[in-house]
C-alpha cells in the first residue's frame, strides 16, 4: 500500500491505471487507485514535463498538509510560454536586480556548472515555468557569438530535464556588430541570410532553443525603424530565421520616443495597433501590464484586446524596480491578479486581460506570459525571503492566469516556506496581501505615478524636472501646480482614454466614474476636489500617504508577533 | 583536569598561573600548568585581542592535530598594522574583485547587519588581522558623509570585539565635493579646518577609527600636486587632522604620470625619496611589493630601504588581478615570502624587505602590512576554496614577516580546510607551492611583465600597443623586436637599477649575474642570447611557457588523485 507510480500516460501500465491514454503535453493527472487490491497513487503526465509537474503538485499537497488519500486531479497549463526574463548583463550586473550578481557566471561557463544552475531549474519547474531568457533585453551582440552560444548550450543541457527551454535576447544590430555587415536592415537579403545562418548555428548547439526576445527602437536600442521599416518587418525577418526550427520571436511593445510629443502612455498603442495582422504566426508581441513602466499601480495596458489578429504576451516585473526593490515588503500577487482580471470590454463584458493572454478571447494558439526575474547570487536568491514569494506567485499564476488566486497562492507559499501552522499562515498572508497596497499608498497614491527619483527608481523625487527627456521627469507625470494635480488623459488632455474600448473609456474619462485608485492617472483635478469620502483631494492624499506608513508599522508588529514560528536565521 | 583558563595577564588569577604580569598588547602566552594538582591550559593575553589570538592559536594546534599537552608558547605580532584593503565601491562592485559583489551592503547598512559581517571579523581575527579599509583607494567622497559614516560605524561596532579597527580611503578632493569649498589645497587653512572637523565627526561616531588610506595623484586621482604641493604636504595635512585622535595616514607610493617619459618603474622612487624625513610621525608610506603593479613576479620595490627616516608599509595584492583571477590556482605564499626575504643591502647584507616592513632595520615604531582583499559575496568568500589560502597566508605572514614560512602555512591551511591526513596534505601543498611559479611560467616567464590584455588583466595581449598612455601598453614592457626582447633598465637603458643599493645594482645591472627569473625585467637581450642551460633565449622562453602548461596538467592529475579526501561539493 502507498506506492507512487508515475509515467507518461502513453505508457500502457500507466494508461491502464488511470483509464486514459492522452493528456495535454504538459498536463498531468493525479489519481488514487487500487491496483491488485493495493492502494496506489498515480502521477500520469502528457510528457516528461507533465509527470514532473504532477510530482511537484503532489509534493505541494503534502507540504501544505492536504490529504492525498483520495486524489482525482487533472491539470494542464493554459498558457504555452511561461517564461522568466533575466535582465542580466554579460559582466554579471543585473539591470534592476537587487539580489546580488547574475547567477550566470559567463566567465566559467561552459566548463564549470555549479549546483546552483540545477537548483534554479528545479525551482522553476516546481512552479511550472518552462523557459528562460538568459540575457538582458538591452542586449549585447556578444551573446550571439559562438563562445557565448556554447555557454548558453551548457545551461540548456542542465535545464532540459526540467522542461525548461533557453531563449536569448537578440540585439537587432548584431549583423553589424558581430557579423561584419554594414547594415541591419531587415529587408536586406544579406541581413536575412546572416540571421538564418545564425539561427542554424544556434539550433545545432541547442536543438530545442526557444527563440528570440527583442527590444527594438526603445530607449536607444537599435531596431527596424533605423531603416524606416516597421516593427512587423523587423520581427518577421527574425521569425523567418527561427521558423524552420520551431522557434518564436517575442517582440516587445515597450516603445516610446524622446522626439514624440505625444503622451508616453499612448505611444506603444499608436505604434503597434496599425500593425495588427502583419506579424508572422510565430511572432508574439510582449506587452507590459501597464502603458508606462511597472508602477506600483497602473491601469491595464490599452493594447490588451486592441490587436485581435496578433497574439499578445504579458510582461510582468517580478523584481521590484519601483516597489521598494529588495528591502520593502510587497507581495505582487494582488498586482498581477488585478491586471489579469481587468476587463478590456473589447469583445463585450468579460473580455478580461487574462483571456487575451491565454488566447481564448481571439482564439490564438501561441500564448505567453513573462516575468522579469528577481533572481541573483544572494543566498536567499531574491534579496529577501519574502521576495521569493513574487517568483513563486508569478509561476503559479502563469499556469492559469484567469483562475489564479493571489491569496490562495500566498497561503501555499507561506506554508511551504515557513510552516503550515495557521497561527503563522493567516497573519503572514494578511500582511502579504496588504503590502502592495501599502506601497501604492506611501509612494504613488490615487493614480499618481513615476514620482521616484532618477536612475535608481527607489526613493521619491517628485521635484525632478530637469532631465533631458521630458518623459523621464516625475514632474511630467504629476503635473502638479498651484491649482491642482494629475495627468489629464481625457479628451481635454492627451485623450489616452480613447485607446480603451468605449465602455472603459467612458469610465476612465469621467472623474466621477474613475476608480479613485486610478484618479490622478487620468485626471488633473483641483486640490480642493471633493473625494467620495467627503475630504478634499489634498486631505485625501495626505491621509493615504499616512495610511501607507501606518500599514508598515502594522506589518512590523505582525512580523514581531510571529517570532515563535520562524527559525532564528530567517526571523 | 583539562580545563582551559583564559584572560588578560593583568588579571591576578592569570598572572599567578603563568608567573608573569606583562605581555605585549596583542601578544599571548599558551602554557600547560598545574593548578592545585589539576592540569590546566592557560591562554593569557596582553589585551582582549591577545587572548583571542591565543585562543585561535590553540584551536589551530588542535585542528592540525598537534599535541596540546605540554604547551609553552609566547607569541606577539611583530608588525603593528595588519590590514586588509578592500577595493570595494559604494555600488557593490569590487575593483579587481573576482568573488562576487562587495560584502558591504551599503544600502541596508546601518540598520541591517547580517551574520556575514561577524563571520568576516572572526575569520580575520583567527589569522591576526587587526584592521580593514572598507572602501576602494579610488575613493568616492560620499564615504565621508554622515550617512556613510554611520554605516561604517555599524561595521566598526561589529568588528571591535574581534580586535579589528575600521579605516577609510579618503578622496583628497572631498572638501570640494562634499564640503562646498573651492579648493582642496593642503596648505589652505579652510581645507585644513574642514579635515579637522571631519576627523572630529568620524571619531565621535567611531572612537577607535584607524585612520585614512590615500591614493593621490595617481591614475587620475586628485592630490596635493594639483596645487603644486608635495605628497608630504598632502599627507601631513591629513595626519594633523587625525593625530589628536591617535589616527594614522597611510599614503600610497603607487604613483606614475602619463606625461612623465621616465620608465614607470622609476617614478615612485623619484617622487618619494626626496621627501624622506618630511612626513609626520603618524604617516606611513604604503609601497607595493614591486615597482610596476602586482605582476606574477617582480623584483622587490627599490623604495624598500631607500627612505630610512620614513616608515614604509608593504602593500600585497591578495586578489589575483594578474595571476589568473579567481579561476587559476596560484598560492601566493611563495610570492610574499620571496619579496619579504629579498635583501635590499641598504644597511649591509641581511637588510631584508621584511626588516624594513617590521621596522627593525631603521628602528621605526609605526609598522604595517596591507593586503588587497579577495573577499566577496561568493559562498566560498574568495571565488574558489583555494583562494582562501591567499587570505590566510597573508594574515599569518603579516604577523611576523621575517620568519613566516609559506610551505608551513600552506600545510596548516590545507589541514584545517580539508583534512590533516598527510596523504592529502603533502600532495596538496606540493601543488600549491608550485602553482605560482607555474603562473609565472605560462604568463610572464624570465622577467617579462605586464603582457596581459587591456582592462581585465586576464588573458594575454602582448601585441597591444595602441593605448593612449605608453605605460598601459604591453609592448612598452617587453620591447620585443626583430633582434631581441626585454626592458633595458641598466645604465644603457632607463638605469632603474641605480635606484637599488650598489650591491644589488651590480647584480641586476649585469645579465650574467641577474637571476634568470628576473632577466628580461632588467635587460634587453638578443633572441640568440645563451642561457645558463646552454639554450638560446628563444628556446628557453618556449620551454618555460611549456613548462608552465605542463605544471597545470600535473596539478589536475594531483587533484584528481585526492578525490577520496575531499567532500563531494568542494571536489
Amino acid at each position: 500500500d502507498g506506492a507512487v507510480v508515475y509515467g507518461r500516460a502513453s505508457a500502457p501500465e500507466i494508461a491502464a491505471l488511470i483509464g486514459q491514454t492522452t493528456i495535454a503535453p504538459e498536463g498531468y493527472v493525479l489519481r488514487s487507485v487500487r491496483d491488485n487490491g493495493r492502494r496506489v497513487t498515480v502521477i500520469a503526465g502528457g510528457s516528461d514535463a507533465g509527470v514532473l509537474y504532477g510530482a511537484f503538485d503532489l509534493l505541494r499537497r503534502m507540504q501544505t498538509r492536504q490529504s492525498i488519500d483520495d486524489l482525482n486531479v487533472a491539470e494542464a497549463p493554459v498558457v504555452q510560454l511561461r517564461l522568466l526574463n533575466h535582465w542580466d548583463n554579460l559582466d554579471r550586473t543585473v539591470e534592476r536586480g537587487y539580489a546580488g550578481q547574475s547567477i550566470w557566471d559567463w566567465h566559467t561557463l561552459p566548463g564549470f556548472t555549479p549546483q546552483r544552475y540545477t537548483d534554479y531549474a528545479r525551482a522553476n519547474a516546481s512552479i511550472g515555468i518552462n523557459g528562460t531568457v538568459l540575457n538582458n533585453v538591452n542586449a549585447n551582440a556578444l551573446s550571439l557569438t559562438e563562445p557565448y552560444l556554447l555557454k548558453a548550450a551548457a545551461l540548456a543541457d542542465i535545464f532540459r530535464p526540467y522542461g525548461i527551454k533557453v531563449y536569448l535576447s537578440a540585439r537587432f544590430s548584431a549583423p553589424i556588430e558581430i557579423g561584419g555587415l554594414t547594415t541591419a536592415d531587415p529587408l536586406d537579403p544579406a541581413v536575412q541570410a546572416w540571421w538564418e545562418a545564425k539561427a542554424d548555428e544556434i539550433y545545432r548547439l541547442i536543438p530545442d532553443f526557444g527563440g528570440f526576445l527583442v527590444k527594438a527602437n526603445s530607449e536607444g536600442q537599435p531596431g527596424p525603424q533605423d531603416y524606416h521599416r516597421t516593427h512587423a518587418e523587423g520581427a518577421n525577418m527574425l521569425a523567418d530565421a527561427v521558423a524552420p526550427h520551431g522557434g518564436v520571436v517575442m517582440w516587445r511593445a515597450f516603445v516610446y520616443a524622446h522626439d514624440n510629443p505625444e503622451d508616453r502612455a499612448k505611444q506603444a498603442f499608436d505604434d503597434f495597433v496599425p500593425l495588427d495582422g502583419q506579424f508572422r504566426d510565430n511572432v508574439i508581441v510582449q506587452v507590459k501590464n501597464g502603458a508606462i513602466d511597472f508602477q506600483p499601480r497602473e491601469p491595464f495596458h490599452p493594447l490588451f484586446g486592441a490587436m485581435p489578429k496578433t497574439p499578445l504576451m504579458m510582461e510582468f516585473q517580478i523584481t521590484k524596480e519601483y516597489l521598494g526593490q529588495a528591502t520593502h515588503l510587497a507581495y505582487l500577487g494582488p498586482l498581477f491578479e488585478e491586471v489579469l482580471r481587468a476587463d478590456t470590454f473589447q469583445r463585450g463584458p468579460g473580455s478580461t486581460v487574462a483571456k487575451v493572454v491565454d488566447g481564448s478571447l481571439f482564439g490564438h494558439r501561441l500564448t505567453g506570459i513573462a516575468g522579469v526575474a528577481n533572481i541573483g547570487t544572494d543566498r536567499n536568491w531574491s534579496g529577501s525571503d519574502f521576495n521569493q514569494a513574487n517568483w513563486y506567485v508569478f509561476g503559479r499564476m502563469a499556469w492559469d492566469p484567469e483562475h489564479a488566486d493571489a491569496a490562495a497562492i500566498a497561503r501555499e507559499w507561506a506554508a511551504m516556506t515557513f510552516t503550515p501552522d495557521p497561527r503563522f499562515v493567516e497573519p503572514a498572508v494578511g500582511m502579504m496581501m496588504r503590502s502592495r497596497e501599502a506601497v501604492v499608498d506611501y509612494m504613488t497614491p490615487l493614480g499618481l505615478h513615476h514620482l521616484m527619483a532618477t536612475g535608481h527608481h527607489y526613493g521619491p523625487g517628485p521635484w525632478v524636472s530637469d532631465l533631458a527627456r521630458p518623459e523621464w521627469n516625475p514632474a511630467y507625470y504629476h503635473q502638479a501646480d498651484a491649482t491642482g494635480i494629475g495627468f489629464d488623459r481625457t479628451a481635454t488632455g492627451s485623450d489616452a482614454v480613447s485607446q480603451y474600448a468605449p465602455e472603459v473609456a467612458r469610465v476612465f474619462g469621467d472623474p466621477a466614474l474613475t476608480p479613485e485608485a486610478d484618479l490622478l492617472w487620468f485626471h488633473h483635478l483641483p486640490w480642493t476636489y471633493r473625494m467620495r469620502s467627503g475630504r478634499s483631494l489634498w486631505d485625501e492624499l495626505v491621509l493615504t500617504y499616512g495610511h501607507g506608513v501606518n500599514e508598515v508599522a502594522a506589518m512590523q508588529a505582525t512580523w514581531a508577533s510571529l517570532e515563535d514560528f520562524v527559525d532564528r536565521e530567517r526571523f
